[in-house]
């Protein structure tokens, strides 16, 4: 049996039905153009007929020269009690123009029965003449077969009949659906390896999450027979989302010698699943498998001790492999050799038994007491790091400053700032407005500096994070502020805590600022070198 | 076979190594009660001899007394080479003081060889002799077989060896580790079947969630013949994490009809994992299985008229009994129906075809299109239906407000705000300290109006969360803020956008008050007819 499965990619459909997800045309084309080049076999959209942006996105998309995968328009079989050419929502898939067409229709008697309220042959009519209609427009047709497993159990013999009218009228594939998403991988292993066989075409899978398992559904799936397997990139859909693309990909096509991707794609999966996170403006769930920020980080210091002995003692895969990164993590538990190794890229003279490294340890408890987490800030952590031994020096100093947020009778709100530093004895007072009180700082901060630090100029804010760290207190909360700051080349994160969010952000944006003049200044000492 | 699957919870000692998770020993104290009050069988921590945080959590776990849960503590085999009982960690184990102990080894011939550099002969004589010293001194002994699904594909003779060594030292119960998370269901049930009556106790599983597939790992394990399951009650835990307790419980208790809980409590499973994630500090994944807030929310318009028709055809289980909700959300998929609901919540008289209807949509996607998102803020989308159906009114007059964030010379950052509202032609102007902008508006603005609404001093925020919807812009990025009201009774959401923290703040703090202002009138008018 032939080791290719074909992806199937339904995050501008099925996944635009996730709670949190608005898409705009725009980016619907990203995400198409992403997914193309990752190599993705199908992509499917929604249906123009229903919905103006559909009809807009198919519209422009024609204009995009897809490299390797197939566009896909979605809709149901025509409706009951007419025929087929008559149903608007059959025709104007049509308008998609896309190569491939998917059919969705019911294989759970009780649907045809108490939903959509028709005879249980009238339902098969629906699909065979639906699949012959796109069929004889020359169109690749998959067939998705809705609630396929809750059918099967409940009335084998009537959703069997319900793929073999999508064959008769053509269908390149059927897709059997865990639309429910209630269905346990044995169960899908035993009913996919009963289908196999029975039909002259693909068969596919398409799984939800509810019961946390439309992944190993999936594989179940395809380790008896399947090999179409259909979801969406990173997971999000309908309620607990759909299979999890990204880490069906990883498992079949990594762990396993099935082909999912072009065999150069398979490092770009942390990458790709990142930027359709982005695009969709949700945030990737840090232990997300293989993607997650946390999928390769290790704490335990036994672990990290294994590892460093032979990486396949704790990881079970190596994480380049995918395009993740192993990370030790900094923490009361991974202990001393994870400080070490922070203390000894910035003096490699300190010995493990010197004061400063318990005075360091200290001083780590101390803030992350005070809710300071250096995870993902290690630009402060290692501005900690040099406080405590001596290789710091401030670059400037703070007089005061003063935020106005300002609601004023029949004006706009603004916000502004004023600051006053002195650096090397020299005073500087200045001022900015901002979108908001911190950028109004942060612009101000910058202002007063550039005079004495020019190379600032190039440095911006390119992330910035609040988390609320004691929600229960509503707004007198502690909050937790990470910055993410660029020079165009390098990187860098800083954090900073305070009950006060001007505060905390205060916090973050010194420490972005001083790490940049630190490594510059080291640049120039290692140039004159 | 007994129906009867102990629960097994590492939320206190695996999940502690999970990335962002820091417990206190109040939080330890705190969930040991919680889950032992849901039911759960075993509740393991840590070591007291590898972590003084733990030690003091044992001594005041003694003080606890606990309905239905046994206290685990949790350690490695003795050490190579020496007697069990000159190993200090295995000496300091027993300072726990719990009925049970759980002692992992090793099951895979490489580690033995290769990580803890030993023989394989010693190893098991490790496993053997640590075992009896703990049920010499009157234990309960659980023994976790690290790696064993990996050990048993690479050496099953060697693997089944170290849990007959666990055996012979007594255990009384062989837990099968897949410690790196890498193995498929298929597998495990395969494997978990083969072992299950070679030993005369029982077998458990320990899962991690690398592929993805913990659960359905689990699951596969109970289905052939697992009787004791080992996760975290939300599943986190070190890189992807454990194995989600309550995805399983469900699964199994639930769906299937294995006992894993008493009777009672399946349905405080939503309630029992919202707690543990508040206590944990961390934010439960949206679309987590059956306690996510998405978990049981319907988005496209055929799935609600389905469910409407009959909540099992689109719905795998009812979501009552995990004590769960149904949910409607509004958007332009799920169309005007939804927005039909919510007007006549306030207006039943108005029809679906009044004009009113089509402003209320348009408004909401022009809502949407700044960044709205009324998902969660319904008492906000309220407001938005009830200004367009003149069905509101303005409750103050906001003259004018400023607020100041100060950084003075030598003295500490504070924030103040100055408010000045007019109530009925009266002017009230105030100013008020507080804890961060936010936090200073808040109480200036409660503080004027409750010289005219004094049953507004019962109001107060329980949460308040920051989004920023555009990361890349950074500190000019739009921010959403969620605010969460009570008084007491009811709980209310509302939302504000803005690219200024500030101003968002403001409208959403303007739009709780309102609400509860809105409801105290119509309670008052409703009384007096």
């Amino acid at each position: 049996m032939s080791k290719k499965v074909a992806i199937f990619d339904s995050s501008l459909r099925d996944g635009a039905q996730a709670e949190g997800i608005s898409f705009s045309v725009e980016d619907k084309l990203r995400l198409l153009i992403l997914l193309d080049e990752h190599g993705v076999d199908y992509i499917e959209a929604g249906n123009p007929g229903s919905n103006p942006k559909d009809l807009e996105f198919f519209a422009r998309a024609k204009a995009v020269a897809l490299k390797h995968a197939k566009l896909a328009a979605f809709g149901s079989t025509r409706r009951r009690d007419i025929k087929v050419e008559q149903d608007s929502n059959v025709q104007s898939l049509l308008l998609a123009d896309t190569p491939v067409i998917v059919i969705f229709g019911k294989s759970w008697d009780f649907h045809v029965t108490d939903i959509i309220r028709t005879t249980l042959e009238e339902n098969l009519a629906m699909i065979r003449e639906t699949v012959a209609f796109f069929k004889a427009k020359g169109k690749e047709v998959v067939y998705d077969a809705e609630h396929f497993f809750d059918g099967y159990k409940n009335n084998p013999e009537y959703a069997v009949r319900t793929l073999q009218a999508a064959v008769e009228g053509g269908a390149d594939a059927l897709v059997l659906c865990d639309t429910n998403g209630g269905t346990f991988p044995s169960e899908i292993g035993a009913i996919v390896a009963k289908m196999v066989g029975m039909f002259p075409v693909t068969l596919g899978i398409h799984a939800h999450n509810d019961c946390g398992m439309a992944v190993a559904n999936s594989v179940a799936a395809v380790e008896n027979g399947a090999r179409h397997v259909q979801g969406t990139y990173i997971g999000f859909g309908e309620r607990c989302g759909n299979a999890n693309l990204s880490t069906i990909i990883a498992n079949l096509g990594v762990k396993r010698d099935f082909e999912c991707l072009p065999a150069d794609q398979y490092r770009n999966i942390v990458h790709v699943a990142r930027h359709v996170a982005a695009i969709s403006n949700i945030a990737l769930n840090e232990r997300e498998p293989f993607i997650g920020n946390s999928a390769f980080a290790h704490k335990g210091g036994m672990h990290i001790d294994g590892v460093n002995k032979a990486s396949h003692s704790f990881e079970h895969i190596n994480p380049e492999l995918v395009g993740g990164q192993r990370r030790f993590l900094m923490s009361e538990v991974s202990g001393r050799r994870m400080i070490l190794d922070k203390i000894w890229e910035v003096d490699p003279n300190v010995t493990k038994d010197d004061p400063v490294t318990d005075r360091i340890m200290k001083r780590l408890k101390e803030l992350e007491h005070e809710g300071y987490q250096f995870e993902g800030a290690e630009s402060s952590f290692e501005l900690v790091v040099r406080k405590q031994l001596g290789r710091y020096r401030s670059f400037f100093e703070l007089e005061h400053f003063k935020i106005i947020g300002e609601q004023p009778t029949k004006g706009e709100f603004g916000s502004s700032a004023i600051i006053k530093v002195k650096v090397d004895g020299e005073d500087e007072i200045t001022a900015a407005e901002g979108d908001g009180p911190v950028h109004a700082l942060d612009s101000a901060l910058r202002k007063a500096l550039e005079t004495f630090y020019p190379e600032l100029a190039n440095v911006h804010l390119t992330d910035y994070k609040v988390r609320v760290i004691n929600g229960k207190d509503a707004t007198a909360a502690k909050v937790r502020v990470l910055l993410q700051s660029t020079d165009g080349d390098a990187i860098w994160t800083t954090v900073g805590v305070s009950t006060d969010i001007i505060e905390a952000s205060w916090l973050a944006l010194v420490d972005s600022i001083e790490y940049k003049l630190i490594k510059l200044e080291e640049a120039k000492l290692s140039r004159r070198n």
